[in-house]
């Protein structure tokens, strides 16, 4: 099938950028010390082509994930880079024959895993970011409690969320390097032979860790594009010109065709004015220059076409995905494949 | 089961306000005066609920949902409120027997209504939302055009978008009227039995229409709220804390779970800081007074603890309930239903 004869809106994948990110980063981080992370396109098809390129260490942040992980038979050593209360199903998929380690920050997330059948965790460190770990110093005292209760404890694990956007090179080396002494005080009480961290933005950096969770590398989002990092943008949505007025254009791609809590998605060499439910309305031929909002001129030519086609670039890509329930991958304007977005939902 | 047994995040409605939200309506606009708009919640177990409130016309946003509706029995009068180019699964539900109506704005998409076999349209007039819709004077040549081609005109759609989240009564009733008298001008020279129009923020006001596609009423936007109408919040995200730390807690619905396009969810008797792809990290204790940023206090103590079980009101019903796969509806603490969100994708 032709790019032009899919019905729309469609998530699509470059398959040439995408197979160019994934060697680029298989290069730089070969085999198990890369960990990719699943969330960001939560595609067991997509995951496989990672593990073509040398990857079987993957992490995950839902059950979901796991399970979907699993079943695809992805399941040689399979994290769930997070908490749960209710560990019941992972121990379904780690008693079914596949590796599961599962994040612990707590005596409560601890005791979960136990109760479920987990045999491995790793302590999960705040390194910074507002979000789950517990403090370096409580790291050891977590480590016992998991030993007491027969848990293996593989390491540590901490995310330098807070960093890996930060724009400035020596600002993200700095937080980084910040971060990560904070989870090698945590590891030299805990042990363990994974130190795992990082993300697409610190991938370069963060030469503490053993394993790093990038996710974002693979489709990449419009925000790493500012940091010079090797990657290409490799997925859009594409979307019809369905109404055009003389003052602007409205496409069928709105707010349940992408995540919006970055934004608008971009149109290159047009401006975004807004999402609807089902549709986003644009000025053709005004580029969005600078992401400031600024005075919407109406009196501005449109230049669409009913039926034209477009190509928009999601504001963050972890959350479009979840709205879709296939990828189209496409080389040059041909349809060459089609991945089901099979670890949706929880 | 109980709501606290329920595995989270799990998207849940309050079936006493649903069924009040419901009856309300149908008591002020009683059969064909409402036709309910599905993309609200793409359940047709929901839609089925609207039916025996006496209502068995209804409009939809994707040729998905008017499948869905079909499939599902309710295909009385089904209208896609939305422009297509490509209209041959719609045609292949008219062909099934339903009665299919689908709004027009333009020769080519009076064409690919006629391709596809639609035997009746709408003529979608823009009445100053910047999306769909014709000039009020171009809706005559277009229900022309139709006509020559075999469709049946039904007459006229307008949607007063832009006036139906105002909260001052008196801008929004005459916002509405400005909109309505573009429509009856169009109306005037389309004729035919149909002018559809407005929305859950003007279902009191518009008393030009001759029926009334809204959808948020049933289940209500926070944003709606303000308006004074007589409708109750009856969704929200039930969430697990799991993790908390002395400065903030964690709880594990995220971005991938809640519409963003209105901000962040909210939590009564809390500030939240931020979503992640499968977190909300949030301040217990401190209520969100305003929605204006301000700085955020990390001294402020901690109350929630691992374990516990939040409900977070999204910003944004529509697309929040595009991201689950099913509706847990629950009476007091029980649920007592579940309702699958089968409509979404496109």
């Amino acid at each position: 099938m032709n790019l032009e004869d899919l019905p729309t809106p469609a998530l699509v994948v470059d398959a040439g950028r995408l197979e160019s990110n994934l060697a680029k980063m298989s290069e730089a981080l070969p085999g198990a010390r890369l960990r990719p992370h699943v969330k960001a396109h939560k595609s067991t098809e997509l995951a496989k082509r990672q593990r073509a390129h040398g990857h079987s260490l993957f992490c995950a942040a839902t059950i979901r994930e796991i399970e979907g992980m699993a079943k695809a038979g992805l399941n040689e050593d399979l994290l769930l880079a997070n908490e749960v209360l209710d560990a019941t199903r992972l121990g379904v998929v780690a008693s079914s024959g596949a590796r599961v380690t599962v994040a612990v920050d707590s005596r409560e997330t601890i005791e979960a895993a136990g109760r479920a059948g987990i045999m491995e965790v790793l302590i999960d460190v705040n390194v910074g970011l507002p979000r789950c770990g517990c403090l370096p110093e409580e790291a050891a005292s977590l480590a016992e409690h998991a030993g007491k209760l027969g848990l293996g404890v593989r390491g540590v694990m901490g995310y330098e969320g807070h960093v890996v956007g930060q724009v400035d090179p020596s600002a993200r080396q700095l937080g980084c390097e910040k971060s990560m002494q904070a989870l090698m005080r945590a590891h030299s009480e805990v042990g363990g032979d994974l130190i795992s961290a990082g993300g697409t933005g610190t991938y370069q950096c963060n030469t503490w860790a053993t394993e790093i969770q990038a996710g974002s590398y693979a489709l990449m989002d419009s925000a790493y594009a500012e940091l010079g990092l090797p990657f290409e943008q490799a997925v859009f949505v594409l979307s019809s010109v369905i109404s055009v007025s003389s003052k602007f254009a409205v496409s069928d791609a709105g707010l349940k065709a992408f995540g919006m809590d970055h934004g608008n998605p971009a149109l290159p060499g047009a401006r975004v004015l807004f999402c609807s439910d089902e549709h986003l309305t644009f000025v053709p031929g005004r580029a969005d220059e600078d992401t400031a909002p600024s005075p919407i001129d109406w009196e501005s030519p449109a230049n669409a076409k009913v039926g034209d086609r477009i190509r928009l670039i999601p504001g963050h890509v972890d959350p479009t995905l979840a709205y879709h329930d296939r990828i189209h991958v496409v080389q040059d304007d041909l349809v060459v494949d089609e991945w089901p977005i099979d670890l949706r939902g929880w």
